[in-house]
């Protein structure tokens, strides 16, 4: 029996036109926890997306998922004073970066997301945590998850050492119902879901079926 | 005396209003051999920063600092249909992030820069190689520079060793033209250069500085 909360759904909005990212929202939000807008989104179509989707949905947790590797002030100040509510930091970013950015953070009750890519150690895991962080997304990639790569226990195994460090997870990359059981030992703050939400004709379905399995593995 | 080109100039426009961005460029465009829309503007304004920077200086080489670190080929697309000529890629990206970005670069003729953050090997870059990349964006961070640090000795060592192995090497980071000297027997392709002359009343003098401190050190 796990004693951290349920892990809620987060629905990442990829899109490369704001209406359609909008309209996606719009019709999905009820059924998700959180709303992020992606870094496509906000390559697209810029700082827009994080204000009209905080207009559109003015109390629910909002992700702006930049990534940032430097100029984590700047950039900060750009997610939070648009009405995000977490910012991503890419784990290669320098220390002072996270620090900076997280200061901006708190400055507007925000918080900060280590997005885990490529290369970090426990040993950084550990001066992250040092430094006040207490979120992390651990990513199964885009390109990687194309190119065949599973959730491995190498993964799996690196996800409780930083559950056990102290760190909510959110997870995210290609996740379907079926896989959520591998996470049971694991803190995970959230399920992150893209395409398989926005692009499916029953996206509300397959959210039904996550909250369904979340439940069953978590409880209530 | 380097069998190197002689590096360029490049200017780094990080703005998050995209009218001041393309009065700087209009402003500074001719003193400058390459133009970046930086992360800060991408994410401020998005896509179409890169889009109106094109049609403003259609011969210019554009890069896009995106620092991609997942979804190589979709991002790629976005930023080489809308004009870009070179796009970045965080070092911590997937090698497939790697792979997929630079099919779609070389479908619009355009090129893939790796940007050098945190954690990365030797070991890494070689294989950057294999992959057919050939050039690297060295940084000295913002946030880095801010806490204090300085070229060390360690920087110019990676510098040259990445020379060694082929790349030409995008070098930034509140760089001066008394700095210049430093970076003598490294492949540097270009000096990136953003608030000294965007932000300086005198930008076209700066600009002229770093030509002259150009010449005297790689001669013409």
């Amino acid at each position: 029996m796990s004693h951290s909360p349920v892990p809620r759904l987060q629905l990442a909005l990829d899109h490369t036109r704001l209406d359609a990212a909008l309209e996606t929202a719009q019709r999905l939000h009820h059924q998700v926890d959180i709303v992020e807008a992606g870094t496509l989104l906000c390559l697209s179509t810029g700082i827009d997306a994080v204000r009209q989707l905080r207009q559109l949905l003015p109390g629910k947790t909002l992700v702006a998922d930049f990534k940032v590797a430097d100029a984590g002030a700047t950039l900060a100040k750009l997610a939070f004073e648009a009405g995000a509510n977490w910012m991503t930091v890419i784990c290669s970013a320098p220390l002072a970066t996270f620090a900076s950015a997280l200061e901006v953070a708190r400055q507007h009750q925000g918080d900060i997301q280590i997005e885990l890519f490529g290369h970090w150690t426990l040993e950084d895991a550990r001066r992250w945590r040092e430094l006040g962080l207490k979120q992390a997304i651990y990513h199964r990639g885009r390109d990687a998850q194309a190119s065949g790569q599973q959730w491995s226990p190498q993964d799996l195994d690196a996800m409780k050492a930083l559950s056990d460090l102290g760190f909510a997870l959110s997870v995210t990359g290609g996740i379907t119902p079926d896989e959520l059981p591998q996470f049971r030992d694991i803190d995970v703050k959230a399920f992150i879901v893209g395409r398989a939400l926005s692009e499916s004709a029953d996206g509300l379905a397959t959210a039904a079926d996550f909250h369904q399995a979340i439940a069953n593995i978590w409880g209530h």
